[in-house]
């Protein structure tokens, strides 16, 4: 049986330079509405929760395209507000083997969600329908006001029993010069309200200032993972290593710790089509899991897979359904289906 | 000096998502129209044969444009009637690397094929005017009018001194439940008047019933192919075995059993595009080398050569000139040709 | 406050050729999803109210992106269930000037709610979660299994007090030969079943059968409508007439007889984009204004000016806000709005 | 019953810029093939005659796109020969309003039409496999030897027996200066070789120099028409009177002079899609009427309404069903048909 | 010989959704590069002038974008710097018909322009090597420091005896509740510096407060525009009035006030493909006649042919050259030119 | 601080069919202009150069198009003149796999380039304005004017004291038979002027007919291009080996001969996207470093990582910043910047 769950945060406007053009040579642009929350919130409904996203909208057409465009992904929108006047955007130019890919955002500081009176949105209420609700990081980046609502609306989960899941999702460019110190107060409340916590070694390393003694990523994962979760009282912790690797494919491992043990999915390596998301596909994967009671190496098992299709469709926000994704848990690529 | 065939089978029209967007995501599709008796054809005239088509298109647009569009492929419509309202489609959504390609067939029940009346074509005269006719699985599991059909024609042209080509071509979606069952007598008629017969040794293990004892692919194809041309007086009998791998290739070796002796392609290993039709490009390499009177070896190379090429173009028809296929059998990838 | 309303009725996949160009000579065509009740459902979503789709979608990818759609509409899907493998389609060819657009159905027959079993939709429990339901003409002309469907759902819905909408909406290509003859016994039950009708009196004299003295349209209608009305008990009854002009505008002026009393729109004159589904956006006005209690002369001020802007955007759905459809009944065109 | 008729000519690239774009604006191109001679060809091909094209594309992939879309139209390429590398192109940007649309020329000179060699068509075998050629005063302008080639197929031709219809199209920017002088000649020889002409009172007072007295184009018409198709022997003379309006719509009236009496068709208005091709569509209309003995009367009305329907559909050549015509005779502009 | 003159203001990014679609229907955006500034430029480039813009673009992917578009266009970017990370926007939903195009403007406080600090550009030497500059009333409403800015350039430009040109565009939206008491004392600064003024009555009525005897507009332009002209020593005003017809076209007739004396284009008829702009187009086709020393009569027919053209060009920036400019000053729309 | 250089080249259309149709399977195409001159000079002005391009457009739509589209690429026109009627153009279909790419070149001896008249340019007036000019082989196929315009332009700039670039670029298909004969005497006039040259063993085996005694491309490379530059007087020679890879990469690795000594860059391998122009980019890094005063070995990689870039965008010419080809000297391939 589903589950109610909720995240807050910010809708973007994608707005993509189609197959490999710069922005300077091309014409036109593909767009779509995406971000952390609204990623989560379609993957968990499409695997059968009821995703809410509660966000404030721009009341004129560019606030109606992305109500439209967020129902079509199946996020519910009962908690959404209408006002102000803009949206964040990002502009995304496709790398190409060599190249990379560049994003370039526009006009975050206007948008209606980051501009949002403090009591627009009513989190007691909200809070009372919702057996969990999600954030993330990138939201704490944004100002006073919105890190000040966050906080509010998890304490309301926190107090009414909800679960609260936290990806830390750590943007360097989002914070600024000394950032890590401008940033741990707020993952420090964050943490300590969270039960399910997407994070890596690098977060509890750079975030939060824990040493590590071992040299390789795995090592420092398996050495500073337990003490954070320890620490901030967390029950689950998550997250991936990815590597790019040479011939336009990455690999990636997902890990989950829990109850004091690691599980870790397969090392998959795949072609990427889109990598923007991904990390919410295994979030998603993970939370999906952990709502319905999977065994933890079955729940990152499956938020690896989920992580792995979302890069071979298009947008940000991960496709794929329940189906697909616990059939590639088990097969290679095959031939066509028909 | 080309040869007068025809192929007995549906016209299909492709709708195609473009990119890599699922039919879910995207608001556009791509059109064409196709079929194993069209593509055959197609590249028969390719190669400068007279192609023709023996099939029913409907009397409205969509007729229209199947009509024109055959035209440019180069398939004679001197043997195309009209009449129904309808065409059988299907929807194709491009898989990429871990997620693979879906087909969706759409509508194929009330296509003016499938319900053409019974006296509709003239086969006899049809008959007359003909070298050789090219028949397939797949419409032998329409239904019980088509299939008499089908027969029908084979039997006037086996009478009239035509040579008769089968493509056993078996698809478990289409034959339902015990469908094994179901197509074994109408495969063994066919079988019996056919000359020329695409096959593998599945098709001998799982529709024919023959037990094998080798347990490779390759060891199985040697034993009862031979087995099978002998018991149905086949003359000769082709087809391929295809790997996919792990890195958006795929590999690919043709056989050719003629006189009782195999012959074999290379393994041809390449990137692969649009997939569908492949196998229609080695049939139609194989009907050309045979009727032109290519030694057996060069049939096959020829053969295998055209279905890689295959993989390279848009859309199920093969697009690749003679002349291009003879490059491909003796160069390696080269440079922009300038 | 918003009404609760259902429409019972087929989605179809409109498939159109872009621009002015013919299916033989395109290779792209733009998709969407539609139906008299789609269009119907989310204009009353649109104007505030919950409405919702009773149909039959497929279960694969055809019938997923059909959800999406509806979705995105605001249509509301709790009762829409899966199942069968196809859904209705018609391919339209815009026209130009003085060559007409082409609509080419295809494969309605297989579809999945024209298919669906007997007892695949619990109409009793549906009816009870409803203020009033709409039913449509064309749904009557599909098959007995469907017909039956459609009038159960009806007759439950008025026995538990809801508003049973009808919309005769005859169409002589779906129901051949001796047509009228055929219909009539339907349209007689929907009728003795319906408080609201869209019907003109074409209706009237040709499927009804009513005898009309009067040599106009306009007589016509005020003599056979309040018939009509008091055989049936039909509560309102609405509809309207077009005249099609030889430069590229239409003319439509709508009227709507309640309570004795016959009240029309204006004569509107204006510029036609998408002719398809204009229909439907009248009734969603009138619906609209019944349920929410507008006077009639408001009411069907404001269906005529929603069919009027129907006929200004892309696709077979209403699109205009209540906003907008407003200001078009008190202002003529003007400058960009900026 | 149909009958075979051959048209001489060039093969042209239409390169347009799609919407309203100037070519500095766009980036993309549609691309079509046409030509007098495939419009013509293609427009009797659809109305139940064998229309064969008489030309030389060049041995490239520009020649094997023109040759597969000649086969799209309907076009038998059984007299097209293959040389040379190049083909003539036209840019076309479309005009908007008070912005007429541009056409720029490009390469003609070096087209495989222009420089193939004088032997390469076997003018008295095709000439002995045809009922009836079509010429055209483009091709005229080309050069000597292009010239010269036309009067001996005309000439083979009329030596067999065969119809010669000829059409004047007498292009100003093609002559260059003294241009009336140079054209002359050739088409005198023409117009005394031809059954059928395509021409009006700017032909007889430009390129033949006939004096006339009256003042308007219909007094002219009527004074010089009869004097040249006596002078000449030409047993019917047809063309049209245009006049482009302000809002966007052309006006037309065909008219058909035949033993010795005018026949005119009502004067049409319409509004313009795509103008270019419009004339050919008149020619196709006038020699089909001829080719099937229709009463003049009738071939007037039909060629007028095949030139209306010609500029309401993409691209050069007329792709309106002989159907559609026919309707287009007798109605107005109507509604969605469906 | 050209002259040399800047703009000084913002480059928008136009972000257009393409054909009829509403934002929220869409999947795509046409975007370009526009501005009052832009425009003017642009047009006086292409008149033969040198025209400079003086802005602040981003120093990024939208910088360089908006910057290889300007070259594009014409405007040479000597005085262009780069910094800050953001360009103003506005999405367009064109209208049809009955329904009005939409502007949404987005995040015009946050752009590189809006936020340029004080010292960016170096006026004094800018304004030494310009014959002109040419400001407008869009800039002054953005905020203190822009406004600054802009009456500091057109002083130097003053002082070093240069033509100052400034067009009101006064937008209600952009200078919110009480707009016209606060945007007058900055239009008066403005209107005394000024030599050349786009303005109509409304400006002098609204803007500047000046009480109107007259009726009808035509009545206020010649009671007002001398007055003003006289009290703020303005050498010449020039403007449109402009009616929206009900058939999708607009009339347009401009005039100039110069030593005493008004002298009118005539009323122009036509029809609108895209209406933005137009206003930036009648501007240029002032300025280029005074800058040219063109007759008053001939400058103002020049100015509204060339209006007149920009509605039927793609984008905001007009596209015709002097050549169009003047043959449309004298003839009728026409047929093709080719 | 940046020079003036100037190219002296033929501008070519490119008409791309999108994606990966043929020309016989497409219906648009994408236009860009290029060149090899065009790409050079528009990298070296992304480099902070001033690059002007030394040509002739037609004064028509198609020259329009070309100078919009050169000055959005950056390149100076002040030596652009005008006049006659048509352009060089290739046609491109894009290969995939085992199927290479087709260039199909169109109208080149037509082109206002080929055809300006030998007084068009001042040459010496150029000269004097110039720091370098840069010439190349593919202009010396063209025809003797051309060739004899191309030595009078870099005699006047050698006479002048500025630096002459020549880059080999020998197209067996532009000379046609015996075509290294025709070419040596003109490619040893313009080594004999050169400062810079483009070239490796297979120009000075083939072109210059060195005989060779390595077997090695390497060794033959060492062998030979001392040699040549000794007996040529060549300051700096520089040039390319590439391998085409099974798997869609190419390596490639460049070499700089300068002062006695050969230098290297790594041997770099890559996925391509465009592999035309990316030539051109490697010589626009070469004159750069040389122009800049590089270090040999940073020159070299420089150019190296320029062309490496230059197959990951699009279109002909380089794309590249200098800050991106300098992180591409240092980093591997990354995940998305945002």
């Amino acid at each position: 049986m589903g589950k109610k769950i909720a995240a807050f945060g910010e809708v973007m406007m994608r707005l993509q330079v189609p197959g490999y053009d710069l922005l300077s040579q091309a014409g036109t642009l593909v767009y779509s509405f995406s971000g952390t929350g609204v990623n989560v919130m379609s993957a968990l409904a499409r695997y059968g929760h009821d995703g809410y996203l509660v966000t404030r909208l721009p009341d004129n057409p560019l606030g109606d395209a992305a109500a439209a465009n967020l129902r079509k992904l199946g996020v519910a929108q009962k908690f959404v507000v209408r006002g102000g006047s803009s949206i964040g955007m990002y502009f995304l130019e496709n790398g190409f083997g060599a190249r990379p890919s560049r994003v370039t955002y526009a006009h975050r500081l206007e948008s209606s969600f980051n501009t949002a009176p403090d009591n627009v949105y009513d989190f007691a209420a909200i809070a009372g329908q919702l057996d969990a609700a999600h954030f993330c990081g990138i939201t704490l980046a944004m100002n006073d006001s919105v890190r000040s609502q966050l906080l509010r609306f998890a304490e309301a989960v926190k107090a009414r029993g909800g679960i609260v899941a936290f990806d830390c999702n750590y943007r360097p460019s989002l914070w600024g010069e000394n950032g890590y110190g401008k940033a741990k107060p707020y993952y420090e409340k964050m943490l300590g309200l969270a039960d399910i916590v997407m994070m890596n070694e690098k977060d509890a390393m750079h975030v939060l200032g824990m040493p590590a003694k071992a040299a390789t990523r795995e090592g420092q994962l398996e050495e500073l993972i337990p003490e954070a979760a320890s620490r901030y009282g967390i029950a689950a912790a998550a997250g991936t290593h990815r590597s790019v690797n040479g011939d336009n494919t990455h690999s990636l491992r997902g890990y989950l710790y829990k109850n004091g043990a690691f599980h870790y999915s397969d090392l998959l390596t795949f072609s990427v089509y889109d990598r923007i998301g991904a990390g919410d596909a295994y979030a998603s994967g993970i939370l999906h899991g952990e709502l319905s009671g999977f065994a933890p190496e079955r729940t990152v098992r499956y938020a690896a897979a989920a992580a792995m299709l979302a890069h071979t469709t298009t947008g940000d926000t991960p496709m794929a359904s329940e189906r697909e994704i616990e059939r590639a848990m088990t097969q290679a690529a095959g031939d066509v289906e028909r």
